[in-house]
């Protein structure tokens, strides 16, 4: 099976996490790089929540690389109380994990996404699951990498429900709404993986207890994680009856696109007023080639199902 | 071939006479009455100018219904200055239309809707082209017909584009957002032709000019008539290189849903705070059986080639 070639650009978050494990999971996937961001944490808290992921998943050939630490427009960044809330202080559920026995590359995350795509450019997709800021970086400095990369798949956005931090804005594009509409109004062929689908795509306990199951470490702790993310939904979400798979879903959606019905639309986000972060069609270009692909309904069932497969069967080696 | 029972609400400035010239021109339509409401002028000259288009088009026929003068949460109703300005002081573009030889009917708008729904039933199509006060009067008197009529294909909302009166409201739904959140939130089968699509939908002065070269007073009197709105434009949207064909769209994809692509979704609409008047997804309703189709892509070629179809042939004629 060719592999696809595959960065992830992460808040290593407790999605960001099963995103990893998706990922790692996935027979057709080479993944060549854990890039870091903040947003769930810090973004040095979410480097070293990646290596110990990956560890923990066997997972030690993967570099893992340090982004941008705030956003485009501000000096410093803290972390939300109710991304705490949700990810735990620790950002993997309060779970403990080994000190991790690798460290984070010296190259910076940005020039290793340059370089990765001038090596590989059409094979290469990238998915980031927080903040846009690092990929806004890396086009600022090669612009070229618009038009090289193969497809961005981003976790992010909504567009035909309300947002989750305001009602217009969702977490990752509410962090650094300025470095997503650079992202959304240049030429990267995008994918968005948004609230309209992530919110769709729901686990519960019942399919945790199938990892406790295992008896393995890995099965252990990602159900200890989980159940944590679970517990956190059934307080601040108990209408979904579950918690969103909203990184996880965006790695199965750049695999297997199938699993998502999309609009084509020229987007711009809001970056300013009461509607910052607000991911929306462009009026003045309807009718102008489009350069993303929104993702509007989900195949849940089989996403699932598939999601279940690749990580009981990781879990069940670990 | 068998004709779909329509009724129109229209709050008769100057797409929705170009959907009434849709209606009366389709060859697969039994208009069967033409309610009105406030909007783009105050209902009464919406009833007036609708009899002023009807004996215009010859169709002297159809019906007309006086419905509700002014939102369900208010007493009263006054134009905005950007109606006028779009639709001019007589909601016709200023045009001089001779005074209407026959009268309104006496029974209202809102009974005429219920009685034709409880007679018609899966047979009718309502095509509500300004607010929804007039559909939600007729759900609150008789809930049953939410469950009975045969489509309401509504012009308004805005979803994956932003507002024309503010970011989140399009206008129609601005005028009465509890009475669109009432029918949106109901059981009725909607769809919703919103800013999505009918700022896709452009029509300029080459085609007005074809109906002036016909040489009748339709022709002329129509090309005037748009040549205002389309000139309007051109101070309030330059960007769009034309008019909105809003209302006439609408009538089309009620007989011809193809010319639309559509995403099944629940919504509410947003009746408080600044995004009032905003149409969005409903969260707690994203795995629910749903109600609402919603248009997010138009062929507009093909709906522009009909359109002028149906409008020249009868034009030619009058």
């Amino acid at each position: 099976m060719a592999k696809r070639k595959m960065i992830l650009d992460l808040d290593t978050g407790i999605d960001d996490a099963m995103a990893i494990a998706y990922a790692v999971g996935a027979p057709d996937v080479d993944l060549i790089g854990i890039i870091s961001s903040y947003g769930n944490v810090l973004m040095p808290k979410a480097a070293d929540n990646s290596l110990r992921i990956l560890e923990l998943l066997g997972a030690t050939d993967v570099p893992v690389f340090l982004g941008e630490p705030h956003s485009s427009t501000t000096e410093h960044f803290e972390v939300m109380a109710i991304s705490e809330q949700i990810h735990g202080a620790n950002g993997i559920g309060d779970v403990d994990l080994p000190e991790p026995q690798r460290q984070v590359e010296s190259q910076s995350g940005v020039d290793f996404l340059i370089d990765a795509v001038h090596q590989y450019g059409n094979d290469l997709t990238l998915v980031p699951t927080g903040p846009l800021t690092n990929l806004a970086a890396a086009l600022k400095k090669a612009p070229d990498i618009a038009t090289t990369i193969g497809n961005v798949t981003l976790m992010g956005g909504a567009l035909t429900v309300p947002g989750n931090v305001s009602h217009f804005a969702e977490a990752n594009i509410n962090q650094d709404a300025e470095a997503a509409n650079a992202v959304f109004t240049s030429n990267l062929p995008l994918t968005m993986v948004g609230l309209d689908v992530t919110l769709r795509t729901l686990l519960t306990k019942t399919e945790t207890q199938q990892w406790r199951d295992l008896k393995t470490t890995a099965g252990a702790k990602f159900a200890d994680i989980v159940d944590y993310y679970i517990g956190a939904y059934e307080i601040t979400s108990p209408h979904l009856h579950g918690c969103a798979l909203h990184d996880p879903l965006a790695v199965g959606v750049a695999l297997d696109p199938s699993f998502v019905s999309t609009i084509d639309l020229n987007m711009f986000v809001q970056a300013e007023d009461v509607d910052y972060g607000r991911t929306i069609g462009d009026p003045a270009r309807l009718n102008d080639p489009t350069n993303v692909k929104v993702a509007v309904n989900v195949e849940r069932q089989r996403y699932l199902q598939t999601f279940m497969t690749y990580l009981t069967t990781l879990f069940k080696q670990h």
